[in-house]
């Protein structure tokens, strides 16, 4: 049994839907369908989900949607004439959606969750009906009756393990499923959504509770790449890789998928196969949890820029049991979460995201360091990229760090920070942002010349 | 004023002690004198510190020392009659050895440290009545008097901060003053000696309190090696490095000093200056605070083994706010410390000495991170070296990570580790014990080819 699921632009238009329909009907495997709401046609389209939020505010606003309702119905009705549904349909999802907009009994907290959670939600009503209409056999499938269970974050819901159990349940139904991604239900049942590629989550955890064999991810690329294309002009694509591979890159700017997407699939040892609603013959990338290494070292490089160090020396400070731990305590009062810690003798550079500190709190970290840990200097250094070179063959490849760092030696890019050695599927470069684009393109140019990954 | 330290061998007979001699008369500069206990004369024989251990302990179990005092009394004597000084200073070193080891006022558990540091405290007194034989105005200079006070750690005394206002006085002195290394008295009286290497710290102890122009730090090689002479061949010597530097090669294996011992120099910016009492026209080492950075990129290499890494993985870990601090808190309960912490997206590693790691302590640390932590994976990796690349020069060399990576490349050691970054005058490379001979060999081969440190 697979799992299937299909992104906004799959599902943006009627003539879209014909390819899903295609797509599912030509694999008896393909039993469970989890959609997206429909999104952009073209680059200035407006995603439905984007209207609902508008139409959400605008009540809370106003008190009523006024005309923002009707561009979301259309978008849903011109997809139907499209396909020639009946106008039932419509008229189902206008209702639901009109009741739910003026609902008084639900809380202002729990409004625009619901709201939003709408547009995933008619989708499926919508292509239930248009399968239906071709004659298969097609149900809708209610999260809250499947059992998709989740805790209380709004917009950063976490599925509840009780969840999986309730999903294999829907093994035993006949014909295909149509599944709305991107929410699920507390246990008191109110909506709650996941976060971004929310989607994503759903069609994981669904492929996780029915044991699918496969979660078949189909979006609008032929395949996840080994770079960014707007970095590398026409990179080559990846054909297989590893989940630890995957998250490794999705770490620092990988965009095909919002990394913790993966984690309930990841989980089950499920496959993901990323595949391409528009070019469904192509082999996409497949996501699988073993891999044979045929090929160079590397599978991908990924890099990304907003990243700051802060830098802690100490004279001695590796015969004081506690400092790093001190160093942690007061940065997770702060909230702060960092990403590494190089270490030498007596210093220690702590790499973190610097949108998340504000000017203020940058000054009052730096002295609560200074002070508290009694520290010979702390100091700051902003603007910093990180460039991760993926891949399971680095583990066995004793040459590949010396191939990179020669490759940024050539070209003049001073190496701020290295990281290897934990993670054996990557290296980690720490580089200025000004030399990031000329970094991950000599790096490229380096392990992808001549290779197929 | 300089403050001038000789080691055991360079005190350990007559002859040696007439090189001192003319050493500290032919600069009147050379002011304080810090002294070690007689060492060894030829690689077979015993120090006078491990036969004053010798006769404690036989005074703690029998009650009484028998012939291990006279082997003691008989080295001083054998060195007196070398210099033909008169029997009083024996007697006076008899008396008061005697004396200590007889006192049963003191309780046993001042007695060990009182006896080890009788070592260098007689010799203090006997170079004394040397020089003063040599009709130069010298004087013995007792740490009480001096005021030389530290914490009451037997073993591990630190200096406390009002040590260094009671030492300056010792600047209007008249004469040659020689001082006893490797011990100082607590507030309340008692001696404590330093850990290892002691006389080295008493000599930088007083250098700061003095505010000496240098610290001479006399021992029986020309200068500190740019690699270990027992892996590699002949090794180029250092002319001059930084205290970072030295501090950094201290750190993995560098012998030539207890790397603490240059703390109190260290925090009054005062030059040490390495050199040999039997070739005391050679250039030696100096250690300074900045220098030029004339040649290659690296200063030096040193290594040491005995490490092992903890890795520990669980899936979205860098999300997890607390989860450093968390593990660092458990190995701080366990009283370890680390010595680096590099760190995948999904996993960290713990590098540490693993003489630390009980058999017993070590399952119980992994099982701890692994319930506490909710990890995927928990895992220990033994007998891993540790190889320091060592050069300030390194901070504006774009490509002196290539070349390290090269060297080990060339030759198939495999990088289990990479810690770059935070340090700016070091890159730590984790390898496998059994290649760490061959790794360092070649790092050498790289940077010192040909070169002039």
């Amino acid at each position: 049994m697979k799992v299937v699921k299909f992104g906004g632009s799959s599902l943006a238009s009627g003539e879209q839907l014909e390819k899903v329909f295609n797509i599912v009907v030509s694999d008896p495997e393909r039993k469970i369908v989890v959609v997206s709401a429909p999104g952009k046609r073209y680059p200035e389209d407006i995603k439905v989900t984007d209207m609902l939020i508008a139409c959400a505010e605008q009540v809370l606003e106003k008190g009523e949607a006024g005309e923002y309702v009707d561009d979301v119905i259309q978008r849903y009705s011109s997809i139907a004439s499209e396909l020639n549904l009946s106008q039932d349909i419509i008229e189902r999802i206008t209702d639901d959606l009109l009741q739910l907009l003026s609902d008084q009994s639900i809380k202002r907290d729990r409004f625009l969750e619901a709201v939003k959670a709408s547009g995933e939600d008619n989708n499926a009503k919508l292509v239930a009906a248009y399968f239906q209409s071709k004659g298969v056999e097609a149900h809708y499938i209610n999260p809250k009756d499947a059992g998709l269970i989740v805790s209380d974050e709004p917009g950063n819901a976490q599925v509840l393990p009780e969840t999986y159990d309730h999903l294999y349940k829907l093994r035993e139904k006949s014909g295909i499923l149509i599944f709305p991604g991107f929410f699920g239900y507390t246990r008191s049942g109110d909506i709650v959504t996941f976060s971004r590629s929310g989607s994503d989550i759903t069609g994981s955890i669904v492929a996780n509770g029915v044991k699918a064999s496969v979660y078949e991810n189909f979006t609008d690329v032929d395949a996840v790449y080994s770079v960014n294309p707007n970095i590398v002009k026409n990179p080559k694509e990846i054909k297989e890789l590893t989940y630890r591979e995957m998250r490794e890159l999705s770490y620092a700017g990988f965009s095909v998928f919002h990394d913790e997407a993966l984690m309930p699939a990841f989980r089950a040892e499920i496959p993901v196969h990323v595949k391409n609603t528009n070019n469904p013959d192509a082999a996409g990338t497949r996501i699988v949890n073993e891999r044979q290494n045929q090929n160079g070292p590397v599978i991908g490089i990924a890099s990304d820029g907003g990243f700051c160090s802060i830098y802690v020396s100490k004279y001695l400070m590796n015969r004081e049991i506690g400092f790093g731990r001190h160093l942690l305590q007061i940065l997770e009062e702060f909230g702060l979460s960092y990403e590494h810690l190089p270490s030498g003798i007596d210093d220690i550079s702590i790499i973190l995201r610097q949108n998340q500190l504000g000017f203020g709190s940058e000054k009052d970290i730096l002295q609560r360091i200074k002070e508290e840990l009694k520290a010979d200097e702390v100091k700051i250094q902003h603007n910093l990229s990180l460039i991760m070179v993926v891949g399971e063959g680095m583990r066995c490849n004793v040459g590949t760090m010396a191939r990179a760092a020669e490759a940024l030696a050539q070209i003049g890019v001073n190496i701020e920070m290295i990281n290897q050695g934990s993670s054996e599927v990557s290296m980690m470069f720490g580089v200025n942002e000004t030399d990031e684009k000329k970094a991950v393109n000599a790096l490229y140019e380096e392990f992808f010349a001549g290779v197929t990954v």
